[in-house]
């Protein structure tokens, strides 16, 4: 919550920066997690609890049409009225004021475990050094080996990642799994092929092997719709993904930055079909409980970025990239 | 600037609970204050200046389009996305952070001259009974001797108001000032007889006896355009104005409520021309400075209501009115 | 018909002296009928039927977008173009037009059993004295005992009502039954627990004994869904209204003023629960056919207010009231 | 005023015809007259004098944007609401309503010197044959001597006009006026060279030696600004018009179609130019009073159609026309 | 495909020099095809296939947003920035980049079958002379054998139609198919007893002899929803359709332009009810593969107007219409 | 206009890329430069002149509402019509359509001087290595010599510079005009003090010295009004800017990326004042021709940033920049 917090933050003070001609949205993506632990610092999740005095006030749809509405004000005041003088200081006060109301008042200090902190101390103490986490991705259009940007609306931060081939995209993640390295996920889940429910995520050659049924709007675009397939339980014939295929999807706006996940193990199937295990938010409720095996095909169709500690990363790549 | 504070509640909270059918903006009516007394008390000036920090701050455009964005945006999200659950306790708080970092923190206890007071213990203090106020006006479409209502837009908060016929109107102001008691006044000043810097205002037959030329958009229409003509220094023929004249400048929408001011004081002419010495708070620039008179006619006229303590009221109208 | 037409002339009068900052909108609430009745006067059914010439023409959807647009067309203009001159006097007149062509011209005198009247004179020929009916209220962010506003949209009128302690709203409401008079209810309908074709409307404390399915937009917020429980059969726990928990409501918006009723009898069932016998203006396809049952906790949390003529409230609320 | 009057019932029966997709705006084309009289016939300006009780009452913008208000709601309802049954009957009754209040109640009977008539019994008493009356215009992007649609706004009638080159155009007129017939004369009137107020309407080949100060947002864009030249009084040099920038007038949107005029005489000038003398209904203050000149050149230019008896078009042209 | 992209050239263009005010869309009309082979020519669809390099292109919805907001963008310009030097050239040319891009380069010349054409040598070639196609319909509401404008959004072009009694429009239809010749038909198919998938087209007296359920958003208003109904199987008494009928239909909304169809044939079947085959372009699935059967009384209620070579008529209707 | 071109390129590719969560607009910053002609080459002035066939063409404000209204259309039909399929890959050719039309046709080879070039192949064949350019700028609210953005509209390509100290900012100057480069700078022009008339900008300490009259709508804010001043001819006291000044600008808003100009030179005013000599592309009109003078103070404070090749800054910087 305080990483939610301090991002809606940077988020109001770009837009306004920018006149406007960026993106103030409820979203946010991997590298908001960096970027406000290098800014901010961190506090525990026991001492910023993101409510101050009752359950019924996390209503985050309320709070956002009241932060964006107060944010719209000052644009419309900003390409309107003012005047010579400039803004104020008092309106970042003010939609700190907002913030404080929904998401609980700001924390300055803290005491955890007996000992005094500010969030940036605390972020000191774990030994978190920011520079050490790499985002990586995969486009055809733009150079290898250099940094690029993830040009999605989340991208709000303009952060930066390195442009490496598809395959060794794959292969960084495999080794810094079997380095011990977990890897941070964003990709696209609202594919055909996609079902939490189901434990799985599969690029099937023939879309027609899954029905879908229902709707479910809390997530991206009826990730979570019911699906009912045999694809789920016995291996089917996938796609073979290609940087040509996966590009494509980026171009032509079918593959979208959903949603970020956790990758934290690696499993071969039978029929020698990669498969990673990913720790997913949406609760436990599936089989297995708050888990779900994502296949290589689907990683290399849909990821659109990886955050992991430069560490997990092999050295051959590691050296193309200057790191 | 208590009392402007207070006001901002009692119109956000109104505006919500008519869901947007009613009016938000910044404007006020005479009736604001005994409501905000009434239901809150009252703060001296020297303990609530309404400024936190700076004087940069009081740009009130940029504070009305940041509480006015917020305050649309809760209204949108009760007519859009709200659930069953109806709204959180925390958009009140949010929406007095936009307050408290504009208009300076909230008061809930403060001491002066060496007494702790809370804002109503201090209104209790200085004997003030809202009760004991009354307002008063006077239109043809709606009952005599009783309570109406005055429709215009800055009667948000449905103030109630006495009718008596045009002349008891007069004579009251008149009873009044001659008893001790001065009247507050809301008025139309967007007329072309109306002349703060002139320190005079009438209703000249003859409109083309005066010239307006340039204009002063901080004021009501141009109220404080510059104005000149003869009229404004020897006396010229006033229209006479009937009820049917003042209901009809109502009725057609060229009389609205633009401002309070505030009679203090009689003077007749050597014509034989009554006119009021009036208090108004747009500078010491003019001559008197900071008052000006307004005749008799331009009092009929223009007058949307009085406000004064019922004591002021001469007793044979007392009695129609039941106080 | 006749009060639904003179209603919409006092609704857009209304709308054009506030600019605006008030509703106008087809819904009413129960004051409409005492302010019609003392201002117009009443006309038989008979005589006026609301349509000139054929059933099609009730199109009240028509009808509407086609005054509302006029409406909003005067608006536009009184805030851009108009000039110095104001309105004219046409614009009520080419109201009254549309309001003629949809519901039937207007009536200024007729013949009823031989008779001749005005609306004026029929409605004094019929005893009715409209200063006799009261609206009465429960709501603890206002004094009790007091006249109030109830701040809903269809108070459009700024009617007000008395407020008096939950429990009494509920003792006048018997006392007035059982003194031989009925009483008007306006309250919210759009609730899990009410069902118009179950013939009962209940506040389970378990909310999921009752399955809603499809919806009815006719009505308000598919109050006339399907609901399927066997609640509505044999009694259930239900929750008890506490005046916390009726305000509450209000406060956050889940209790709106849907509907009016009216309320004809009383009922205590086996297990000693009391019930109002309420009749509907929804048809007849029901049982009761055209009547149900409100249980005196559905009363207490849902209702906005009643109506009742002052000879129904027990004189010890009356004296209270100061009536 | 009975020809404004009928024009917008054709206006608003034709927009609501074609879902908006046309245009219902205040202004005409000279087609409306012929069309108006053909279809309902024509009442003595005497009888219809468009006013029903005070001529405050014709405050046109009131009056156009109650109807418009009302007219843009029906084409919302279609849009949206209206179901199978479609749309009732009373529309055009409400919309009646509304020229009823403004511009005076319908008239379908009158009696005119002792002499009863409808509108249509008095048309054909004045011996008016509406096919006699034939517009022309002259354009290269559609064929000589057919038929064709003049492209601007205020043709909502669709009005039909016969295409003849740029010569022939300018002989119809000068051998009209020879026989006897006046010609109507709509003409884009919003250009540097033409003041009414000078009396003269010329195109300068020399634009600087026009001086335009001022505005007069009563008419055409600025039609009636001050403008102070000497090429007002003495000869210049103007441009020859050729059909070809015509044309180009036409097509790049700077010739539009501004105003219906009356060309009555012809006059030639010592210098050799060709001028029309045209009456104006923009009022006498100007000299020769409420008429003025235009050059052959101007009136090739900014023509855009002309409206006349076919009996004024010489012989050789009519054969070409079949007329 | 040349048809639709020459006449979206015709409506842009249309849509400029009437200053938005028609109606720009993706409809057409059966005039649009004399329209533009008359100003363009013809192109075999061999040659224009409308696609230049890839099925994907095809995207209709994508295609008109682009292409709209170009038009929609340019309206705004003239409306707002545009000075005096008007409108460049360059604007059809950038419009035509846009038709290029989705519907594949204009062609001004080509080769076919060994010679070459320019599509108006071709259209030459094939010895169409569009002046021989004439266009009927049936309203009372406008002259009786004299032409008049279909209102309908759709006529976008102005095209006129002869007017006819409805049994003459009905006869027509019948001795054109009995000489050999077919007639183009434009109709409403939105309609309960509108079947393509049962293959009839009828008007049941009783509505309710047909169940609809689903919804096909392709095609107008869910004339492809599936209905079911023996009605479609044996006959039942149809609603006899009157001119007064027809013409409500017209008035009041319900009969509208929705679709451009091919009457092929004549079958009266054993009830001695007449049905005319038609050939309809929503694919092969239905029986009789691509035809269905139109009774005659749908045929009377619901025809727009049909289009047919002029030598298709009874020479007694030739004779009224001055064919 | 090679570059402008381009530009639009980009810009329209990201905003569609980013949803249009960014900003797409006529502005450019200096970073459009290098990033042109890195990934598309540069082509001479003579060879595209950015105009196909005539002058009247360049109608910059039509083609930007044609464009962008295109542009707005794909956006639209990626938020509402789009479905699984994507996007197609004709919108960007459609976009080319429009800028070939207006801007002229897009070059892939061409002939300069009698050799063969595609733009790339001339680029390279001038020796621009497009790393070389660096940008700088200096704010309070990011690290020091590290990479930072500049929030400002026109940074649509998310181009990067290095934060450095003001002083140091101001010294990267004086030694590139030293050693020998000159230097792009985009400031903020539209101030006071700035009078490319006078052929000066400063920042007077007094700002009532200066008097501006008139406006000067094609530049930024004015930055063109006519200004009096003897502040432009004698030496007034300026006021010192410190890097707590220069940031406060930015954040109140009142600093902003107005426009490029080019610093060619150096000059020492008699009492100690630095100024650079700027070219600027508004004209000869002014005295010097075609270039002013910036003071010190006014380059602290209104400099948005720097471009310059590298060689051109100190090598002490250049350590702190790891260049």
């Amino acid at each position: 919550m305080y990483v939610a917090r301090k991002a809606y933050e940077g988020k109001f003070e770009k837009y306004i920066r920018m006149d406007g001609k960026t993106n103030f949205s409820e979203g946010g993506a991997l590298h908001d997690i960096p970027w406000v632990i290098k800014k901010y610092g961190i506090v525990p999740a026991e001492i910023y609890t993101g409510l101050s005095y009752g359950k019924e006030k996390h209503n985050h749809s309320e709070f956002f049409s009241v932060l964006n509405g107060a944010v719209q004000g000052l644009l419309k005041f900003m390409q309107g009225d003012m005047r010579d003088g400039g803004l104020t200081d008092a309106w970042k006060e003010a939609l700190n004021g907002i913030l404080d109301a929904y998401l609980g008042t700001d924390i300055k200090e803290f005491e955890f475990k007996g000992k005094k902190y500010t969030p940036k101390s605390y972020a000191a103490s774990l030994g978190l050094n920011m520079d050490d986490y790499i985002s990586i991705t995969s486009f055809t259009h733009t150079e290898m080996y250099k940094k690029c940007f993830i040009e999605v609306q989340d991208n709000w931060a303009w952060g930066e990642s390195y442009n490496v081939p598809l395959n060794e995209l794959f292969e960084i993640t495999i080794n810094a799994l079997k380095s011990g390295y977990t890897v941070a996920w964003a990709a696209d889940v609202s594919e055909t092929g996609f079902s939490f429910d189901n434990g799985i995520a599969i690029v099937p050659e023939d879309l027609s092997t899954i029905q879908i049924s229902g709707k479910n709007n809390k997530n991206f675009s009826d990730a979570g719709a019911e699906k009912k397939s045999n694809a789920f339980l016995t291996p089917v014939k996938e796609l073979e993904i290609t940087p040509e295929l996966r590009q494509k999807g980026y171009d032509n706006k079918t593959t979208t930055d959903d949603h970020g996940m956790h990758i934290v193990g690696l499993y071969k199937a039978q029929n020698g079909t990669n498969y990673f295990l990913v720790k997913n938010s949406w609760g436990m409720i599936n089989f297995p409980q708050g888990y779900f095996y994502v296949s290589e095909n689907y990683f290399k169709y849909k990821t659109m970025n990886i955050l992991l500690h430069k560490d997990g990363i092999q050295n051959s790549t590691k050296k193309k990239l200057n790191l």
